[in-house]
This record gives C-alpha cells, sequence and structure tokens, in this order.
C-alpha cells in the first residue's frame, strides 16, 4: 500500500491563491488550520498580500523557506496547472486541487490541463487529490486541507469515525450528522474527480489509522477493483467495518455523476456482488450511510450468534410496529424460555404483555422502574441475541434519567446489541449521553439492528475471499453460431443438447430419424442473427419426417430471403424441466463476471439473476441461486423433488474458471435456457448459447 | 352518520376518578382544560376531597349541578363498571373510559366487566370510547378527555390535522412529530379497544370539520369495513386525503397486536386490497405516517399531471442520489425543454450541469442568487410536475435567507410541488419558516413527492367505487371434488378442460379413445385429498390405452388402500400456455375476495397474486395483473403473441359476480391452473379447481 499519510499529517502546508476572507476556497483552509492549532508550518502564498489572516505571506512556492509537505491549490484553470507543475519540480509530495473545470466537464481545454497536472506529477511522483475537490480534512492532526462549510456549522472533535467521498457534499452530510449525534470524526476527506488518488487509495491509507473504528465511503464510480479490494484487505485486517454508497445506481443518477465527477458508469448489480464480496456494506442512500453508527460504535456488544430479537416498549403499538419491522429486515423474534417469562410475570402488571414483544404499558408512567426490573431477565434468555427498545412517549411524570441508566446498564452487562427508538428529541439525548444507540423510529431502530448483524455475516463470508482475477478481452472479437457455442461449452465439460448440424432438407430428416423419431426442433444456425424467433427461424415439436422436412426448407428459405448464411441444427425436444440461464461477460471494470438466474424469455423482460466474481466456490454459486426470486420453485414441490442445482452450479463454475483462464478466448457466454431437471444427479442440459470469442477460439 | 361530535365540544365534562395530581390519569385532562381555557363546565368527581387542582370536587356524578355532556372514567376495574353504569342511567351521551384491563387481557373477569359497560350504554344510547384508551383532545375546543404526556412535552397548538388512533402512543407519537415541526393539530384522538365507538367511526366524524385538510390515522384491526368506507366517503367528499398505518401485517405484529388493542389479525393483502380501493395511503411504519404531511399542506400546489421531476441541487451527488431515489420511487426524470436549457445555460457557472438534474455547483457559496436564477426556468418548463430541491452544505458565506425566500417565490408562483431536502436541522427551519415542505435527505423528500403523487392517483381513481357487498358462509360447508368444482365453475360461464368422470379402468380407456387418443392425464377424483400428487393420485401424460389403464388401476388402488372413495377424471393434456391461477373466498371480515397471480406450484411457495375485493371492475382486474411481479411475461415477448389476459379477466369478473350473488352457496373457490393461451381470444381453461359450497349447491 502506497503511504499517503503526509496527506493527513503533513509536516507543513502551501495555500497556493490564500485568501484574507475566510468565506473564500482559499480562505477556509487557514482559518480551520489556525483555530484548530495544527502544529506543522502554514505558508500563505499570495502575490498581491504581505500577510494573509494575520500569517505573513509570500509572493509564490518558490519564495517559501521550506518545500512544503503538501501545496493546496486554490488557484483555477491554467494557474493551477502552473502551480502543480512548480510544486512537483520542487519535490512537494502531495497536492490537493480545489480548483473545478478539468476533468467533470465537457471541455477539451479542461481535460488536456488535468492531464498536463496528471503528467508534470507523475514525472517526480508528486501525488494530486483531486481536482474539483472540497478537499481534506484530519481533525487528529489539525490539518484541514479543504474548504468545507460544515464545519463551521458543526465545529469539529476528533474520534473513531472517517469518511472520505469523491463528492464534498457527500463528506459534508455524513460528518454533520455524525457530529450533531455527539459522535468525534478523525478523517473528512474529498477527493473529487479522483484523477490520480481514488478515494478508496486514500481510504485504504486512513483505515490503517488504529484508531479508526468505522469507514464511510461514498463512491460515484470504481475505476479500479484492485484499490477496493486493498482497501477491503487494510479495513479485514483491523476489524474495521466499511460503510459505502455507490451513487448512480440508476440511469439518471449514472447520467448525473458523469457531469459530477466525471464518473464513468458501473453496473450496478456488479458493484452488488463486487462489495457482498469484500463485506463491505451497500447503503442506498445518504441516510443509510450514518444510520447505523451508534450500533457500529456501541463497545462492548458481542456479535449476535443466530439468536432472536427481544422487543420491549411502554407502547403496545410500537411492540406490534417493531415486530412488523422485524419481518420487513428479516430478523427472527427470540422465544423466550420459561424461566424468561417467569421473571417478566412476577415483574410486571397483570395487564402487561409478557411473551416477546413485551408490553410494560403505559404503568412506566407511574413506575419509572419497570425497565430495570425487565431487562436482566431478558438480558439473561439464552435466546435474545439482539434488542430492541421502544419509549416513543415519556416526559413529565417519568424519571427519564433512572430509566436511561438501567437500559444503558442492561446493554453494558449483557453485551447484547441494544438499539432504543426515541420520538423524542430531548428525552433521546438523555439516552444518548449514557452511550446508548438511539434512533428516532422503531423502523430504523430495527433495520439498523439487522444491518449490524448481516453486515458482520457478510464480513465473516467474505474472508479469505481470494482477489479478483483481471483479464481484458482481446481486440478481435467475433460470435459464435449455436453449434459452435454449444460445440465449446461441451468442450468446457458442460452437458448440453445433442444437437446435429445440417445444411439440407435430406440431412435433417436423416438426423431426426436417427434420433429414432422423437419430437425435435429445427432451427437456423447463423451467428447473424440474435432473436431467432422473431424471423420464425425456430421450429418447435417436430414429429415425423414430413414436419422435419417441411420446416427444414421453411427455415432455410427464411434464411435465404434475409441474405443469412448457415445451415440448421436439429435437436431433441427438452422437456420437463426449468429453464434456467448461466452466463458470464467480461466488464470493463471488474473483469470476469457470472451471471445465473431463471431464464427463458424471462431473463429480458423481469430478470431474476445474481452476479458472481470469478474466482468463487460452489458454495459461494449455491447461496447466489438460493437468494434467487425463483429460489422457492428449486426445492421439493409438491409431488417433485428438489431441482439439480448443483448440476447448474457445476456448470456455473465452470464457466467462472474459463473466464479466469489465462489464454482463454471467451469473452462472453449466454446459455439460456439451461434445461434444470428435478432430483439429484438428474442434471442440466445448455439447449440454446451463444458464445462470444477472440479469434482463434473456435479451432 | 352518527353524530359524535359531542366528544369533541362537549358543553361540560365530568373527571370520575379526579385527581390532584396533575401526573396522574384521573389529573391530567383537568390540568390540560384549565390551562387551554376549555369553555364549557368542567366537574372533577372525588369522593375524598373537598376541591381538586383549585375546582370545586363532588363526591359522585349524581352530585353535579348538572348532567354532564361527556364522562372522563378515570377509576379501575369494577368502579369503572358502576361509573359507566351511573352516567348510561342520568344519561350523560359519552363516557371516554381510561382505565385498563378489560377486553384487551385474557382475563375472562376483565372481558365481562367490558361486555357490562356495553349493555348499560347500549340500553339508554350512551356512546363509549375506550376502554384502555388514553382519550381524546380537541385543540380546537380545549376539551382534552385524556392523560397523554406528549401534550406537555410538546405543548398543543390548533391547525389543519386530525390524528384519529386506536393507540395513544400512535396518537402521541405523530402529534409530537408534527407538533416539533411547528404544524398545528386540531385533534388527538385514541381509541383504545374499540369496544363500541371505532376509530375510524370517530375519524369520519374529524373529517366532516370543515378545517380538517388531512387524517393520520393509526388502526391495530378493522373489525367494520363499512365505517372505513364511511370515513373514506366523507374524507372524498370533503377532499381530505388519509394516511393510514395499521399494525400487524406480520405474524408477529399481530400476536403484539391482540394482547395490545385485542385486535383480530386481518389478512395483510386484503387490507392493502381494501385501503387502495378506498384511496387509503397505506403507510408501512410510523415514520411513513407523517414523513409527506408538509407537502400535503402544501398551499397551492397543483397536482401532478404525468409529467416529470426536476432535480436541482448545489451538490452533483444530491443529484446523483435523488435521480437514484426517483428511480426507486418511481418517479420519472423530467426532460426540459430547448427553452430550458438555454435559460439554464445563461443563468449557471460554466462547469455547472444544465441537463435534469441541474447542479449548480458549490458556486453557491459565492453567489447565493443562483437558485433564484435558474427555478423560475425550471418552473416555466411544461414538462416539470415535481420538484426535489437538495442543499446539503450550507451556513457561513451563504445568504440563507435569500435562498430560501427564492424557493418559495418559486414554489407559490409555479404551483410545482416542492420538497427540499436539507442535512442541517438550522438551514431547514429557514426554509421551513419560508411555508416550505423540508426533508433530512433526498431520499426522503423524493419518496413523499412520490407519495401525495401517486396518493392522488389512488384517491381520483377510487371515486364512484361502489361499497364492498357483505355477505357470510352459510353454517355448513363442505369441499366439492374436481369434477362437481369444475361443474360449477362451466355453470358460471367459465371455460373448463373437458375432463370425463370414470369409475374404473374400462371407463378410462373407453374415454382416452373417445378423445382420439391425445394424450391425457388421469387423476383421482375425491374431496378427500387436498395434495393429490403427493399421494400419486396425479399422472400425466399418458399417450396410449395400456399407460391409462395402468394409471388408472394404479390411482384406484392408491385410493383404496387410503380409504378414500370417488372415481379418476380423465382430461387432456393443456400445454403451450401460461399456470395462472384465479380464486375466491369469504374473507371474515372484508366478506368476498377474489385473487389473481401466478399459478401452478408458484402460488404455494413464492406467492405473486393480488387481491380485489367485489364489484370491481374489468379495469381494475386488469390494473391487478400489471401490477403482478409476473406481467412481464403476459405481454408480447419474443416471436410470441401477448397472453389473453382478458380471458383471465373474465374468470375472476365471473367469480366476483358469483360471490356477491345473493343466494350464492360458494364459499370459496381455488382454480390452478388456469392455462392462459397466447394471442388475442385465445382464451383461457381452467385445468383444476376446488370449491367449497354451502350445502346444496351442487345440486
Amino acid at each position: 500500500m502506497t503511504d499517503l499519510s503526509f496527506f493527513h499529517t503533513p509536516t507543513s502546508v502551501a495555500v497556493i491563491g490564500a485568501s484574507d476572507n475566510p468565506d473564500k476556497i482559499g480562505g477556509r483552509p487557514i482559518t480551520y488550520m489556525t483555530s484548530l492549532d495544527y502544529a506543522g508550518a502554514l505558508y500563505p502564498v499570495n502575490p498581491t498580500r504581505p500577510t494573509v489572516q494575520g500569517l505573513q505571506a509570500y509572493p509564490a512556492v518558490e519564495d517559501l523557506p521550506e518545500v512544503p509537505d503538501v501545496a493546496v491549490v486554490a488557484v483555477a484553470g491554467q494557474a493551477a496547472v502552473e502551480a502543480v507543475g512548480t510544486c512537483a519540480r520542487l519535490g512537494v509530495r502531495g497536492c490537493v486541487v480545489m480548483s473545478s473545470g478539468f476533468g467533470e466537464t465537457p471541455d477539451a481545454d479542461g481535460r488536456r490541463q488535468q492531464e498536463e497536472m496528471l503528467r508534470a506529477a507523475r514525472e517526480t511522483g508528486m501525488r494530486i487529490v483531486g481536482p474539483n475537490t472540497q478537499g481534506l480534512a484530519d481533525f487528529g492532526s489539525g490539518a484541514v486541507l479543504g474548504f468545507s462549510t460544515m464545519f463551521t456549522e458543526q465545529p469539529p472533535a476528533d474520534g473513531p469515525v472517517a469518511v472520505v467521498s469523491q463528492s464534498g457534499a457527500m463528506c459534508s452530510v455524513p460528518y454533520g450528522m455524525l457530529r450533531r449525534r455527539g459522535i468525534g470524526v478523525r478523517y473528512a476527506h474529498a477527493t473529487g474527480n479522483d484523477a490520480d488518488v481514488s478515494a478508496a487509495e486514500l481510504a485504504a491509507s486512513v483505515v490503517a489509522d488504529p484508531d479508526i473504528r468505522l469507514l464511510i465511503l461514498y463512491l460515484e464510480d470504481i475505476r479500479s477493483p484492485a484499490a477496493v479490494e486493498e482497501l477491503a484487505d487494510v479495513a479485514a485486517r483491523r476489524g474495521v467495518p466499511v460503510v459505502a454508497l455507490s451513487g448512480g445506481r440508476s440511469a439518471g443518477g449514472q447520467r448525473a455523476a458523469a457531469s459530477h465527477t466525471g464518473a464513468l458508469a458501473n453496473e450496478t448489480r456488479v458493484v452488488d456482488a463486487f462489495f457482498e464480496r469484500l463485506g463491505i456494506w451497500r447503503a442506498r442512500n445518504s441516510a443509510d450511510l450514518t444510520a447505523a453508527v451508534d450500533l457500529y460504535l456501541q463497545e462492548g456488544a458481542r456479535p449476535a450468534a443466530g439468536g432472536g430479537l427481544a422487543i420491549v416498549s411502554n407502547s403496545g403499538a410500537i411492540c406490534v410496529l417493531a415486530a412488523d419491522a422485524a419481518a420487513d429486515h428479516d430478523l427472527r423474534l427470540a422465544t423466550f424460555t420459561r424461566e424468561t417469562r417467569d421473571g417478566l410475570v412476577a415483574a410486571l402488571p397483570a395487564f402487561a404483555a409478557t411473551a416477546n414483544p413485551v408490553d410494560v404499558t403505559a404503568a412506566l408512567m407511574t413506575d419509572s422502574t419497570l425497565f430495570g426490573k425487565v431487562l436482566p431477565v431478558i438480558g439473561a434468555d439464552p435466546g435474545v441475541d439482539a434488542c430492541v427498545i421502544g419509549i416513543p412517549v415519556a416526559g413529565r411524570g417519568y424519571d427519564i434519567p433512572a430509566i436511561a441508566a438501567d437500559v444503558s446498564v442492561f446493554a453494558r452487562d449483557s453485551g447484547v446489541p441494544t438499539a432504543v427508538a426515541i420520538a423524542q428529541p430531548e428525552v433521546g439525548e438523555v439516552f444518548r449521553a449514557e452511550g446508548l444507540a438511539v434512533f428516532d423510529d422503531e423502523d430504523t431502530a430495527v433495520a439498523s439492528l439487522s444491518q449490524v448483524i448481516r453486515h458482520a455475516e457478510l464480513t465473516t463470508a467474505a474472508a479469505g475471499r481470494p482477489r479478483l482475477s483481471d483479464r481484458r478481452p482481446g481486440a478481435s472479437v467475433s460470435t459464435l453460431d449455436e453449434a459452435d457455442s454449444l460445440d465449446l461449452l461441451a468442450g468446457l465439460g458442460i452437458s448440453t443438447v445433442a444437437a446435429t448440424r445440417c445444411r439440407d432438407v435430406e440431412a435433417t430428416v436423416a438426423a431426426f430419424e436417427a434420433r429414432g423419431g422423437v419430437p425435435v426442433v429445427v432451427k437456423g444456425c447463423t451467428s447473424a442473427v440474435t432473436h431467432k424467433s422473431d424471423l420464425g427461424l425456430v421450429r418447435l415439436g417436430l414429429a415425423d419426417a414430413e414436419q422435419v422436412a417441411a420446416a427444414t426448407a421453411d427455415v432455410l428459405d427464411i434464411m435465404a430471403r434475409n441474405d443469412v448464411t448457415g445451415g440448421v441444427l436439429v435437436a431433441p425436444m427438452v422437456r420437463g424441466a426449468l429453464e434456467v440461464m448461466v452466463g458470464a461477460h467480461l466488464d470493463p471494470v471488474f473483469g470476469p463476471v457470472v451471471v445465473l438466474g431463471a431464464g427463458g424469455t424471462a431473463v429480458e423482460i423481469a430478470p431474476d439473476v445474481r452476479v458472481l466474481l470469478p474466482p468463487f466456490t460452489a458454495d459461494e454459486a449455491r447461496a447466489a441461486v438460493a437468494s434467487l426470486r425463483m429460489a422457492p420453485l428449486l426445492g421439493p414441490v409438491r409431488g417433485e423433488e428438489a431441482a439439480d442445482v448443483d448440476a447448474w452450479v457445476d456448470m456455473a463454475m465452470r464457466l467462472g474458471e474459463e473466464m479466469v483462464r489465462p489464454g482463454s478466448a471467451v469473452v462472453s457466454v449466454d446459455v439460456n435456457p439451461v434445461m434444470l431437471r428435478r432430483g439429484a444427479g438428474a442434471g442440466a442440459t445448455a439447449v440454446d448459447a451463444v458464445v462470444l470469442a477472440g479469434d482463434g477460439a473456435t479451432s
């Protein structure tokens, strides 16, 4: 891992384009570093002023008493390019280029200028953050190489969370959320265009900091999967959970990202698979990024070990709604033991509910000790692995500090991950001050508990997975026809339908008869047509020689009329099986990708597919199959055995192995349908396939 | 509609069990009514004190100088029963019984006491709210017949919103949320066990108030659909949107609701269909209940007319994330006209994004007029029907009041429903003070816009729908065997498979041969076995007389060994069609229900179904089909025509008509599979069916 720590703890900082005005982007870094007692040397560079914000100013970087460790570039356009060039020449280690108007614009000049900066930096090994960045902030060292307004609005405090973001706003927003909740943030880094240093690379350096316990990451594209893998490795080694939001899941979002940070569109499903593979939690929106932070930081909470959720409230409705939320977020309710039930009956009024959920009722208004009585009983139940406590109404008449203390003792003593749902902010503050994880409502509380539990499972599953292979398609690619595609698959050890390639009517009739007269399909065999049915090139269920002859003549005629060359394929009808699909292709960023899912025409119009990034294990492929919407259809259903999922998984494994095999010419494979039979060992058969391969693959 | 307005604006109130302590449930109503200057007479009833909270107290209700309009009952158990009896005898119009320990407990005494109160009330026409209720509050009249702590924590202010809830907490929580956001609430009613007055009945009376513009409703069960229909009628007449949360969507939630308010479990899918039918928006959790309130109350906003969403932000990332949120919440992005694009280019810095989403960039920090320049251009675009404005970072250096004023002018002048996403509460306050709808993050903002747009569509579609018919199953019900079931369907004009009922091998072989030897299925025909395949009673694809004979002998043998009587059914195999299902049953609460969806074994293990409440129109049934997950499979797909959905819809209509036909003996119908063919007019055939009918239906 490249050492980027000089960006966090520079020994000296020059601000090029330093401003006396603390509200200009060239003024903010100086204001922040001064007020935070940054211990290194701070050099304002401004040719027009002797001092800037009370500090001695210098006309140019060359005039500084030393070569600064890092320079902040707050001048625009060509001046920025020149400043970067000078810094590189002088031996500055890193530049943070805040100015915009470079690679993120459609403007050719701006793009050229960005390239020029990169070239200058590469020549001397200088690193660049940006351009078009809000900049970096390390509240451990006080080095604020950025201009975010949020640091004025929500004063900083050092702490265990790091925020790294391609976007300035999505650095400031999580920072602000966390600070408003009293949580300390050490790093608030924004990287902008990621022309040189990427957000992931910087994040890896940040996560290596032994004081960091959680990383919040915002990306608009992933150009180098290897950098994210490196980050995930460091995070896994240190046990730091990573919560990432990757903007641009939709077509509209991708268009916006392109003009924001010049982002490339990543395929959403591939990013999902990639993050899951690395044990990174994918947030869906900005609120998601920080929603569960309190739970991630909860001290002494033991990991959930497959037990259930306990729900306790002074409101029956919150009991109801939290149980609904548990179902929505896939958490099982704990079933209490006999001892627990007895203990609760002894502790509570007669009209309270003593099963799970536990409703201590509005009696809490007159007896503030109720939580203190019931929680130890619940904490001792071996089946309880998480707890949500809902207090929707409290205030006058309630001893809130005593209740908060009781809940806090419970969370600490039991080690049960505990989320408290409190609708009144002023009540919530009392619980937060006790170190508890407090949420605005029952749904967010349960969703966050579910997140930390699932995330821990994800991280465990990710441990030890090999890195992605990186292989790119060859320059010259051609589509194989169906017969060649099936042959290629058969060569990989994949079971394919016994198809015969024929040139004319006599040959197809002979092929039909050679099979003993079982019904066959006749298809045009050509790589020139993708949707053969649309042209009438697929004839199913031909049961006698006449039908076969007529269909062959028809198909050959249609092909001739459409100037399509090629023969026809005769294959037996495969029935009594589930139609599934398996495919593979080379993603431009992530390399080889295997896809499996429901087959037939469904895949185009209502896709039910999962993506796997090879190398993957058979267990991982089975887990992907199990998470399909169609999964229930694969099990043993009324009167029928379970489908032979292993045969399907085997196909996916073989495709994955081929895609990462050095020297393979296969660029993409689409096998649809695969006919998957029911019964252990019943197997699966590839019935139709299209393979794209680099030249030479068919030989 | 029964007049319940005396509960809101009673001329006089007695509090039975009045307490001098303002933190006891018998003290709170007096404290609240005194401080809110309730204008009617207020009579504390307490046999042990001459005064209560400075007011003259009376030993018993009988001693009051007048018969009070309404009595609040704050005494427990048998004392409450006696108080209710006395009130009824004296001619009190309504009692609010706050005490718990009655119908919501498993305790037989408590349940009996609730019945006793009801009997006494019915004798004289007195109405009861509760028992086990937090009580009612009308902040227009100052009549607070309840004890919620929240009214102390968040002082009341009269306004256009009404909250009616079975649960006390789910009355207080939305009330508190709204008041914290400065929104006035006139009614905050909780009804508890709904032993007499139901939440829906009370809500209908509240919505009739001409000052009410929005109803927030929390229910734990629906016992009388008619009361909810009445409420929806009044709301529709007055144009008041209704947002309802019905707790107990999950099994765990239903268990909790049973012990909370004694709620019966409603079937979630039926409740969804019922609310949709009435134009009521179903919230998923407590936060959902109030999330979109600002938008519902936005003055002068024109209804969205099928146009698109415009996104404007000073952050590119928020542009990206809001576009992703629009995709998540089914809102289309607007495509700007040439004029709009030109206008934006003229107004913005060169590096800003002028397509939709519009990124005015961090340049807002130095030019606070940017929103004022671009918004009128966007508002004039005819394709813009909703707008989300994201300002994730602002503060020092920004002229926030000027920006807020510009946004407010835009929202008012354009009439475009506008949601502002602001992460900093102190900045949000400035916008809220301008009357704008402010949200914490882009996802909630977009979700709420989507909600009000979809809700308006729902309400429009609901207008003029007939009420539900109410019919209950007869006492004696029997299951028809497959042959009788199919015959009954045929009698309803539904196309069924041509099945022949046979007693022995000779008859099945004859039936096979009479069909010209096409492949058939042989099935045991008995009402005694539900899952015939599991027993081996279904034999498919029998292609010659020997196979038919062997299968028949087998099936009859298995039936004999299992002591199952009945014959066998011979029917042609139906192939080349989609397997769908249609069914109907009598819901214990909502009456006749029709279900349609994906068929085959899928319906049991991964249900993809929609519920319709008859009477419904063919258009409504087609819309239900279109909302199925399987819907894309029904359209014209590669090489095949669209499925004959009209034939399927026709079956659903015929079932619906039968279910509501007076005198029909049909209790439930399950037709699965229906073989649905492709091609206009190709039709659909019922292949298997089970009918439950009251006695006499088979004749």
